[in-house]
């Protein structure tokens, strides 16, 4: 039961602190590439507000737009040539998940002479990366203040995450009224991705402090009365700054504490997108409920799952707690499918998307072997054959 | 509704990891400046250890010993003495709140030309200081992981704070065992501490995010969950580990988010403590109930105090929440009185320790001028009338 907590990034939350943004830049050097997506960011003025702090504060801007979701080694590398040619200084990305691990991924390829997808796939690691900035405009991946970035290599099917000390920006811009813009699906999906990464921890089969537990569950409970909120009252401040700030804190290593077993849902999910492309918030929403039927169906003898679902019932829905263990479990895996389905209106199975059993094999393979080994190595051990039957329950 | 997040400190939590010091220290140079109280550092060991990474890294060890508690003034200059005539490069407390802020205050005072109470009394904002680095062995002032500290000067009867980023320590060793030693009642004083710290901001006339206050509410169940524990079962590392890392949690600056309106009680007790040398948290634990029962007796209108309460008493104690308001407020007054007269076996009056009612009204004056102005401006204002009566309800 140790650890080392260390989160150096510093976080300007609120409306109107990317008045800060200039002089923080300043701090890193005078060269800035901003890395950016489809040109949300323009439509909503926070492309301008950025260039005008850039240019106020008499620093040079280089461009590298087009991040696509899922953000391609292609992009990063047309990223890294334009560092290397360019002497970039600092690498500043606006948007969300996608841009700031593209970003992530250019600040150390361009410190470096291997290729990018090289490092990634051979794990080399990061000693040395350029300083990352991020202006937020989505909450969910928890990017902008976590050490990890995940890319993909559409040619070979493959989705591979990476972490290091050094992918922690060192300021990061969370101002909630950016998010207004967000629309409703995509604050859903965001939404899924945040309880996400709590459930990842919070299911987990190492002790972990009790004071941990109990923020996780108030970080749950958090997103599930604020996402819907947001998606009706797209312009509600208090419902945004919540999502927000709870994003940050869901991945951001905090709630984690001594619990460093290795997640379940996100390894499963991410084939999915890596196959399909598809949102991975909306992946992990049809994942998650099949996930905790399949571990509850497979309990151990003292039903120690059952226990835990108990809990997350009781503590983040509110469950009587006089309900018997097993009734109550299966309550709460009820409540989150609610959530999921009927609150966000996400979609519920992978038919309904489009997405048929044919590479089901494969996939499970490579979940189930993307830590080095042979299975996820979470609460449940999850070999290949596990996983396969997870997404097999995922088609209706 | 904004605020920056910046707490730079480096965490070294659990058993063991003592054995990163001398690596850390190194860091920030060879002359090492070791802060401690009276010796019981010495009879634990951990002074032992402490050396022996500090000889195993090859860095030279200069000490003052003698910190008493609430620090004062002449232990800090003896301090500063010896950085200043022997070009200390890095500062490390061994100890609680007073070995960590004597050691804040020597490292300001070594760069600095002024005298340190000059710095203090007049609030010469703090541009240079000296790198900090904490072995904790009491969970309670969270001074491990913020930017504040506290100086007291018997002479003036004045115990003043001051807050610096530079304050902030760079790394701090929280091992749980070094905190089995610490005394039953020490343990309760220090868990009074924690617990207070998370209700001055949790009862605030601001606004904050719901996500913050759920997750001091977890902090809270945790202090309450495990002080007792820790009293009986003095090596019970879940209920060390949890207060230890509550107590960090509770101060550094996460719960405030943009609530950063003056806290009430803390300025109150810090009188107690200057004109009678009291224990801090035993002074918070006469005066909280007080102050509760004070603020609730002049509720405003809509009954907004009345209504917090109803939540503290709901989400914390666990009290039946189809209560009526008022009902369940003054029994969330009870369960806190209980908590530190019961459970923690706390004196619960001024009267038990001796002190009269000789000073309350200086005492009150000083307190309510504090801030700068005429009144402790948090959830209600107090004047120094307000302040008197509740040093008067803490008599009996």
């Amino acid at each position: 039961m140790s650890f080392v907590y260390d989160i150096p990034t510093k976080v300007f939350f609120g409306e109107g602190q990317i008045e800060n943004l200039g002089a923080q830049l300043s701090v890193y050097g005078s060269r800035v590439l901003l890395v950016y997506g489809g040109g949300s960011i323009k439509k909503t003025g926070v492309y301008d507000k950025i260039v005008a702090q850039i240019k106020g504060a008499g620093l040079e801007l280089y461009e590298l737009s087009g991040i696509e979701p899922n953000p391609k080694v292609e992009s990063v590398r047309r990223g890294i040539e334009i560092c290397k040619k360019n002497k970039i200084d600092v690498c500043l990305a606006a948007g969300g998940g996608s841009a700031m691990d593209a970003s992530k991924f250019i600040a150390a390829g361009a410190c470096s002479d291997e290729d990018i997808w090289t490092i990634v796939s051979k794990k080399i690691p990061v000693t040395k990366a350029l300083p990352i900035v991020t202006v937020l405009t989505i909450s969910a991946t928890g990017s902008e203040m976590d050490p990890t970035a995940v890319l993909s290599n559409m040619q070979t099917n493959e989705k591979s995450p990476m972490s290091s000390p050094l992918f922690f920006p060192k300021a990061s811009f969370c101002d909630p009224t950016f998010t207004y813009s967000v629309g409703a699906n995509q604050t859903a999906c965001g939404s899924a991705d945040i309880l996400s990464h709590l459930m990842e921890v919070y299911f987990n089969r190492n002790q972990n402090l009790f004071m941990l537990d109990r923020c996780m569950e108030g970080m749950m409970k958090t997103v599930i009365k604020y996402a819907p909120l947001a998606m009706h009252e797209p312009d509600n401040y208090e419902a945004r700054a919540n999502l927000m700030w709870t994003s940050s804190w869901a991945i951001n290593g905090f709630t984690s504490g001594c619990n460093k077993a290795p997640w379940s849902c996100h390894p499963v999910e991410h084939q999915l997108s890596a196959y399909y492309d598809i949102t991975h918030g909306l992946g992990l929403a049809i994942v998650t409920p099949r996930w905790m039927r399949y571990v509850l169906a497979n309990d151990d003898e003292q039903g120690s799952r059952a226990q835990k679902f108990y809990e997350f019932g009781v503590n983040v829905f509110g469950i009587d707690p006089s309900t018997g263990k097993n009734q109550a479990a299966e309550m709460a895996v009820e409540k989150v499918e609610e959530f999921f389905y009927s609150k966000l209106g996400l979609k519920k199975s992978l038919s309904e998307i489009g997405i048929g059993r044919e590479h089901f094999s494969d996939m499970a393979k490579k979940a189930a072997e993307c830590g080095g080994g042979d299975c996820v190595n979470g609460w449940q051990k999850l070999y290949a054959a596990d996983i396969e039957k997870i997404y097999e329950a995922c088609l209706n």
